[in-house]
């Protein structure tokens, strides 16, 4: 594991004056910005972008270091010089997502129309337009081709959108923990949490900018979330029946270790997310769906992308068998895809803790499709 | 199917004047009352009553019809004459249990210290005061000995609590879609719905009664349950990402057909039942613990019922696993004891599906046990 210590930082790309950005819904959103971070050197020849995605609650800081922080980014152990995402040798970029709430425009941003945050104002948006902001920034980047879109959970669906979306722009897909469309109970944990939310009375039908927040709707939605990432086993072990006490009361008050520990995460997620951010990006999650109601089979037809597919055994949030469908749907279309369900208790977590075995995979294979793309 | 419409009505039994009932908190509650059904006639050598144990949102209602009502009792496809737990040959007993809303003494009966409400001030409960107190309601009913003591879920904790608390008195227990100790995860689910019902403003430590009900808490905590209760295939089976709709909108209302029965779910829970219950009762499941820390095996040694334990393969709430340690400990204390596994995709719901196959096993296992105790 590298010792580096990186410096990085989160810089803002805005779109010129006047630019609009189209929505799939049709609408048109003014002064788009985009928070992201760079990693490594883009080669004279384009070929060694690799676009790193993001789940729910991350941001662009993908790895290394911020100034006066301890805490690396979220993939830290993946990317860097040396590292399975080789940042000497590729060129590494990473966006928070549009509706988001860490420097990309999303419903706390200021409505360049009224001068105020947009709230509920702001234009439902879905993991194509998110793919699009994306897109916007890499021409700013001077990237016209990706080695490699990536990601998990809901990074792994802006990552399958991308090879369907630009088949000719992506030479390389790996997609982690992730579906190639919602589910029913993955909808219906997103519907409990927005609706958590949206019971806050500080929600103010998403009009709390500069007021009090919903606070304890965030907190509970964050709390569902939890659960989902691990697994029963990581939950028993790291847990089990512990306590924070001497024993057992007679109350409502925090008593078993994993209750704090949601409480806790509850809590500490409010401080640093926005709660109608919360509502757009899991419902972009909810409309994700790349079938369609169609052929599985035939909206991977135009896409010329290789895959590494890689899912763990015990996360029951993005099952293994949902991205199996996705294996097949590739190989009836002729497409080099290599999939590896990882042996994990830790659930759907396990793509931010397992990282001996991604390094593994995604290094091989990196490196595979690299050659391919420079012989 | 029995096509008979047995017509039964809740009973109410209430303790004498100044008798005080022993909580294991050590607390003394005046004034007990338990609500309770009966089903079929004890007999005379009193070596046929059944106690089915109900689970947490259910109450004494276990079958045939109230008058007036089109809706049968819970188990009413397994309860009745000629049925599994036939009330032609047994006498079944069913009462609401302690700390509920349905009749039994709980947070939203009135304190004869002050002809309030308890609210919170009603004492903590456990899994074994439920049995106290339906041991009490058996005792005025002359019920000396239980033939058998069943029940799903919370119901099979109760049920799994007897035969250690009181072996003298049980000849066979079928503890079905349980556990005999919550696990973290278990808590965990337990805790999300105690702290939306805690965040909703109205709830106001416990004081509602009488003025508006914390309602949105309420739903949001049931909401996470029913997600609990199916299985991933069940859901997807049921709901799919079926529409309510024409098509996907953009907005924040109900879109998908998952959505809109989990909203239904939560709003109609919140018409029958008290929210301090919910409280009571989860936190009296996630207290239970029959092993305590020590050795599983020990636990059981002084045991004298015969078991029948029933799990269903797709019940990620209960998993199967929990009660295969559980009858590991019984079997090596010699106690006889039948596992079952169903194959079923309701998840933990099908308890309360799943009739045929638990009648089968069920109504043999009864009459085996039965044919011993009279022979």
């Amino acid at each position: 594991m590298s010792e580096n210590k990186e410096m990085v930082s989160t810089k803002i790309f805005s779109v010129p004056e006047g630019e609009l950005f189209h929505l799939e819904s049709g609408i048109k959103l003014r002064g788009l910005e985009v928070a992201y971070e760079t990693y490594g050197e883009l080669n004279e020849e384009g070929t060694n972008t690799i676009l790193v995605c993001h789940a729910l609650s991350m941001d662009a800081h993908a790895a290394g270091y911020h100034a006066g922080s301890k805490k690396p980014g979220w993939w830290h152990e993946l990317i860097g010089p040396g590292k399975a995402i080789d940042t000497d040798r590729y060129f590494v970029v990473c966006s928070n997502i549009l509706g988001g709430c860490m420097g990309t425009s999303g419903p706390k941003s200021v409505d360049p129309e009224t001068g105020k945050p947009y709230g509920l104002s702001f234009p439902v948006i879905s993991i194509g337009d998110m793919v699009n902001a994306q897109k916007r920034l890499l021409k700013f980047l001077g990237v016209e081709r990706l080695l490699a879109v990536t990601g998990g959970s809901m990074g792994g669906m802006q990552a399958l959108e991308w090879t369907v979306k630009y088949p000719d722009m992506v030479a390389s897909c790996i997609p982690i923990a992730t579906t190639y469309k919602h589910s029913a109970q993955q909808i219906a944990f997103d519907e409990v949490g927005r609706q958590a939310i949206m019971a806050d009375p500080d929600w103010h039908g998403g009009n709390y900018y500069g007021k009090t927040l919903p606070a304890s709707g965030l907190a509970v939605a964050r709390m569902v979330g939890h659960i989902t990432y691990m697994s029963y086993k990581s939950m028993d072990k790291k847990f089990g029946r512990m306590l924070t006490k001497d024993k057992l009361g007679y109350g409502f008050t925090t008593e078993f270790e994993v209750e704090g520990y949601l409480r806790y995460r509850g809590d500490n997620f409010v401080k640093r997310f926005d709660a109608n951010s919360y509502l757009y990006i899991t419902k972009a999650m909810d409309h994700f769906d790349l079938q369609g109601g169609g052929d599985l089979f035939k909206i991977f037809r135009g896409v010329k992308s290789r895959f590494l597919v890689i899912t763990f055994s015990s996360d029951w949030l993005y099952p293994p068998e949902q991205l199996k469908e996705l294996v097949k749907a590739l190989k009836m279309n002729g497409i080099d895809v290599t999939y590896c369900e990882v042996n994990s208790d830790y659930g759907h977590d396990a793509f931010l803790l397992e990282f001996e075995v991604q390094s593994k995979l995604i290094s091989g294979f990196l490196a595979k499709t690299y050659s391919k793309l420079n012989r």
